[in-house]
């Protein structure tokens, strides 16, 4: 098949793979479409909590027609057993004919073994084929396996001069409705959100998915070293419906950790470096629980943090049109840089208007 | 003829128009297109110091063929005699059958008087085609006749957290060359340049036009109450190639004002409110000068002085993919808000990339 035609099923492949982003986790969001003749025989998806996975779903579709059919696939079909026989002996099975990847799966039980397994069954076998933007659309999970830890988008809403409040503290609102609708997709489209426990005592947050129909809600973590949160809170009331987890020092006090726990909140201990929580080590805690995907949402303190650890790997930043001056809150606490080189930089890769605001996003150079 | 053709036509003049804005001030940039059965046969733009009129060269490129014309003109034509016979005057001479303006120009020598004269001699008037496009570009022109000031333009360029230099001062640079070459061309499109005091000490700047070859030179003006200027600086050295301009309080000290003549600039003495320049008698005194767009380039203080007193009418942000957080200098002082109501509103007209970094326009609300 032409090249001109891969990239199209691929880029198919990649937009249903889209939808699993922020439900999938521990797994990849993964999407496949089964070609027969030129005719799309078959459609998959990733799907929720990450089983079945998106080859099964679409050579289900696809049935008898899959034989001598071609699968395009935007990771490496899994070789390992899991709860479920691997993906390539499924397309094996199926009599596929010829598999079309973009990218190879890094997880140390697949690298290159998913790829091998299919050509060892005389399948013919092509990788490659719209990598940049596989790599992108599953990089949370390509993070995880690489380095341990999930991808962190950090939000930023700021007035045109960088700040989020008033000097009272007044925050509600700067970015207008359609921002505020859009930071609801985004959440949805992550694993988890994540704020420090300033912002939880400042706004008092639910931090869930509304206004999006029957959304899939991620789950809801506070940095909270001391574990210093209101109990009567929007987090403490609704954390048997959806996740609460609690990251917090090893000194945080016992009589907390047993009212959280007690409200149905997961604690999760993690080091201390300075009297914060370890970036590094609160990350790699959340990526051994599986996350791929997390959404900051602030404050400025724990943003600072991040980036200064160099754990930001997008900024989504809303700005609004109003002017807010010196006194009013900042968006980051002090990175503690010395030099402009050496302030972390990002590369804009996208740019709307949302309602009355500008949205622009940034990837880490 | 059409409104479809009508308003093309006057498209096509408001970018003749647009050719003067920075270079024809204290006249407003008009634009004039010539129409003969369909052909445009003459085309003219407010040459640079505002002499000859729009419609005076339109016409002299129509010649003969003028006669029986359609002159489209992007604000009413003049009906006073100045340094030259009224625009008006030259169309009934000329011939012209129709006139099809934007806007009416507030301007009390004229105010519906160019149109009335131009129907007392039997020509065909018709106004309002494309009245806001009209309205935006001359708006600089128009708040200097209603408002007796220039309009105000305030440029910043920060950091994504709305910082404008490090802890230590290092701006240099914190936007690409694409957006560092696109801010000459904005000073190019203005009639000046200001900046304050502080400013002037921290960067040595030139506020010259550079990079788009032999371009015009909006003056240079610094607000420096008390005077308080390096007087071995860029702007010293050059006072008498590129004009300077200096607001000065009433109590700067008779040396410098001294030294700052000899050097070439020119003292502007503006009255003070809790000693400050009064921004309401600063641009007071650019608007008698004639001063019609003015390009404010921080600093910070200055800006939050403009942004205090509700005279900044248009925002251009440049936003670069840097992060320096709260020790590092923002991009506004204190606006004294009190509620976030309070706060001054713009509107997004404009968001593009330019190079690495984001650029958004805004105008007040």
């Amino acid at each position: 098949m032409s090249a001109e035609v891969d990239r199209r099923h691929m880029a198919h492949a990649l937009g249903l793979a889209r939808r699993g982003l922020g439900r999938v986790w521990p797994n990849p969001a993964v999407g496949c479409v089964v070609v027969k003749d030129g005719r799309i025989v078959g459609r998959g998806w990733t799907q929720p909590s990450g089983r079945p996975h998106a080859e099964t779903v679409a050579l289900a579709q696809a049935g008898p027609l899959a034989r001598g059919a071609a699968a395009y696939v935007t990771l490496e079909p899994c070789a390992h057993h899991g709860k479920t026989p691997p993906c390539a002996e499924a397309l094996i099975g199926a009599g596929i004919s010829q598999v079309i990847t973009a990218i190879e799966d890094p997880d140390p039980r697949v690298a290159g073994r998913g790829h091998a397994m299919l050509r060892e069954a005389g399948i013919d076998v092509a990788t490659g084929v719209m990598a940049e933007e596989a790599t992108d659309l599953q990089r949370g999970f390509l993070i995880r396996v690489r380095e341990g830890r999930p991808l962190v988008t950090l939000k930023l809403a700021t007035s045109l001069d960088g700040r989020i409040a008033t000097a009272s503290g007044e925050s509600k609102w700067i970015t207008g409705p359609e921002a505020r609708r859009l930071v609801h997709t985004m959440r949805a489209a992550h694993d988890a959100v994540l704020i420090g426990a300033g912002t939880a005592r400042a706004d008092n947050p639910s931090l869930t998915v509304r206004g999006l129909g029957e959304a899939h809600q991620p789950v809801r973590i506070i940095a909270a070293r001391s574990l210093d949160l209101p109990s009567a809170s929007n987090l403490a009331r609704s954390a048997r419906e959806v996740p609460v987890w609690l990251l917090h020092g090893p000194s945080a006090p016992a009589e907390e950790r047993r009212e959280w726990t007690a409200a149905g909140a997961r604690l999760i201990k993690v080091a201390e470096t300075d009297k914060r929580l370890d970036p590094r080590a609160m990350l790699a805690a959340l990526g051994r629980e599986g996350l791929t995907r997390v959404f900051c949402e602030g404050g400025g303190q724990l943003g600072a943090t991040l980036l200064r650890s160099g754990f930001v790997d997008e900024i989504a930043l809303f700005s609004a049109g109003v002017a807010l001056g010196e006194d009013a809150w900042p968006a980051l606490a002090s990175l503690g840089l010395g030099v402009l080189v050496d302030a972390p930089r990002f590369r804009l890769r996208k740019l709307k208007r949302v309602g009355s605001d500008a949205l622009s996003l940034w990837t880490r150079i």
